[in-house]
């Protein structure tokens, strides 16, 4: 097991802003983990509806969920983690008929692992309009016996912690030891935090940022062009046409894609190599930066689904908790009551450090208790699936304040 | 006339790499610019095939251009501006017929103004493959009686620059006072310096990168494909069929222009501004930045062909100079000759300052003679495009010295 101490919980607004290899230097570097092995997805279904933020509501709505560890009989040690644009309730371990298919954050969450499931009841949930399970555009409407399609709300993360605080409730847990995400799925640790301050103790806000900027949405935007304009996307009703808007699905994810690399981490994974060894001089792939896309782009087009990609990026575009309070961060954080680890990755050109340090000051603002770290990682937005082990060293020093807290 | 000098015209290493403000106390502000008015393109026919590097070769081919000022008696004054991506030889100045279609840089070239068209002569090209004019991918192959369509070669960088040398020769000019060029247009200013470097007295390299990086070739590639698999592209012999791959050219054109724009100067352009002042929760524009996006998407694709958009991205992958040298840049500008002005700037991410400065360090291992300036400019790429008054009276003290060199 991790037996790691960080040296300092609570920092100040300078020394908060340094570097998280020199807070680490106090650390054991000893580990013993192990894989989760295999795990069961479940099904929760819900009937009561649920009000949107759109102003419409959804009932008879259903949630993918897994489960790992044991809930301790206080049910005090329950971690929800909340998944980012293309993720999902399959965090970590394997499927037993699918051995290949291992969960996304499977490095971070194990036994032994920085979210020790020795010691706490992880829970991994899809969201409210997502593909993986849970009701979505490709569920069937069971008002009118089709698919939802176009005719599936526009969700919002609001929504979807409010589904999660649902899901709670169907678990019997009245307050998180920790929520936890990176990216989307720490927009909605900073929802939880705001809109249900007592069910949770901590929030882990991890290659966040307090909202998107408008070269974040312009992203966003070209992603949905290419879908919405595939002449197979049918307004959103493809599927009764037997189809999916595979194109554009393609060059969304393309164009995703480089925003979670960082521009010196494709120059050393990729540079200018060139995918035959010699120039071609067609339109077939020369480099191997293009043939990398072209894969990445292929591969999600034949999993993931066209609505829901466009409702996830809808819901990034959206969230904006300062919004109600004329823009004021702190005000909108002021009613959150949990302790917050907030990391960022210096190379993260999609929600840079910058952005995490408005969160920071304004939950400094508010006197709340903030570890703050800045990881001096090369690999972009995409850092916070990898396993740096400053990164991990530092998040497993987090949960042993936390199980101190709240026990086995 | 402008009546500026610049304090010092060849920096050495480091105080090179100083901001151009510095430099600039020195200068005088006055000026008397002027309107260049109306302008007439004129084509150039060519029988002669002209090798191209991807083994091809190009006949009867033909060069649409615009000339301002006057050619000198001895015919020492003439200035060549190379275009970037989606511009033309229509530099400068209007046309009569369409006096609000004014030439791209038309506040850098005309009467007093930085290339001041009282002294020099300056011949806009559209480039070969081009859609303004010269022979492109949507002219009538005169072997077939057909548009070229995807039949036309693929074209490089040199390619074009050995055009215009040939253009060169049919106005009788023997050496340039200048090549001169922005972005990919700088590119071109590059290969002349190296390829004809006797013809060829100073170079203006202005927001340039001695190739691309992987990312920059990654949109590049997201653009691309976009237009090969909108349906409407039909292998790129879409004229046949009465359409244009306009969907994929309006993506290409998003994702191209979001790289233009620094995320500070779309963050102060457009934040987070709603359109209609309140969400929605629909996919119809929320936000102005989506609104600016699609604007400029609609416009770009409803005169631009796609397959010279196909075409100049691929120029823009393939310019490597240093490729035939190991990596060596110094190596590939060993044969270069003229006076070099080499401009960045600060916030242009696409071809960041660093760029600039391995070519301002390639120049001076060479022993050339080079000015570079960085210039604290807030708006991205586009910058160069932009009337900064630093920038112009730089760029205008740059041609003082030209012109005392060359005459009038």
């Amino acid at each position: 097991m991790t037996r790691v101490g960080l040296s300092c919980s609570t920092f100040l607004p300078n020394p908060v802003l340094r570097k998280a290899h020199r807070v680490l230097i106090f650390m054991d570097t000893a580990s013993s983990k192990s894989s989760l092995g295999v795990v069961t997805p479940q099904r929760a279904a819900f009937s009561e509806p649920l009000p949107l933020t759109c102003g419409r509501s959804i009932a008879n709505y259903e949630l993918a969920y897994e489960t790992y560890g044991t809930l301790n009989a206080a049910r005090t040690n329950a971690v929800l983690v909340c998944h980012a644009l293309n993720a999902s309730h399959h965090v970590a371990g394997i499927y037993a008929d699918d051995p290949n298919n291992v969960g996304w954050w499977d490095n971070m969450i194990g036994p032994g692992k920085p979210l020790d499931t020795n010691r706490f009841f992880v829970i991994g949930v899809n969201n409210l309009g997502g593909c993986h399970g849970s009701t979505g555009p490709l569920s069937v409407n069971p008002d009118t016996g089709k698919p939802w399609g176009a005719s599936f709300p526009v969700v919002t993360v609001d929504d979807w912690v409010d589904a999660q605080a649902r899901l709670a409730d169907h678990l019997g847990i009245k307050r998180f030891a920790a929520v936890m995400g990176g990216s989307l799925g720490a927009m909605q640790c900073m929802c939880w935090s705001i809109a249900y301050p007592e069910r949770v103790r901590h929030a882990l806000v991890i290659a966040c940022a307090p909202n998107l900027s408008a070269q974040n949405i312009a992203f966003n935007e070209v992603a949905r062009q290419a879908i919405l304009t595939d002449p197979d996307f049918y307004g959103g009703d493809y599927y009764e046409h037997g189809v999916q808007p595979r194109r554009g699905l393609r060059v969304a994810r393309m164009v995703g894609h480089i925003t979670y690399l960082s521009d010196d981490e494709m120059g050393s994974k990729f540079g200018r190599t060139l995918k035959a060894g010699k120039l071609g001089y067609s339109f077939d792939t020369e480099f191997e930066i293009e043939s990398y896309l072209r894969y990445q782009g292929d591969k999600f087009s034949g999993y993931f689904d066209a609505n829901t990609y466009l409702r996830i990026t809808k819901a990034l575009d959206y969230f904006d908790p300062a919004l109600e309070h004329g823009g004021d961060l702190a005000k909108a954080m002021a009613p959150a009551k949990c302790g917050f680890l907030v990391v960022s990755f210096t190379t993260d050109w999609r929600f840079s450090p910058e952005r995490s340090r408005e969160i920071v000051h304004a939950l400094l603002k508010n006197k709340r208790e903030v570890t703050y770290a800045e990881i001096d990682a090369p690999h972009g937005h995409d850092a916070f699936l990898l396993e740096d082990p400053r990164y991990h060293k530092l998040v497993a020093a987090y949960f042993d304040r936390v199980h101190a807290e709240v026990g086995a």
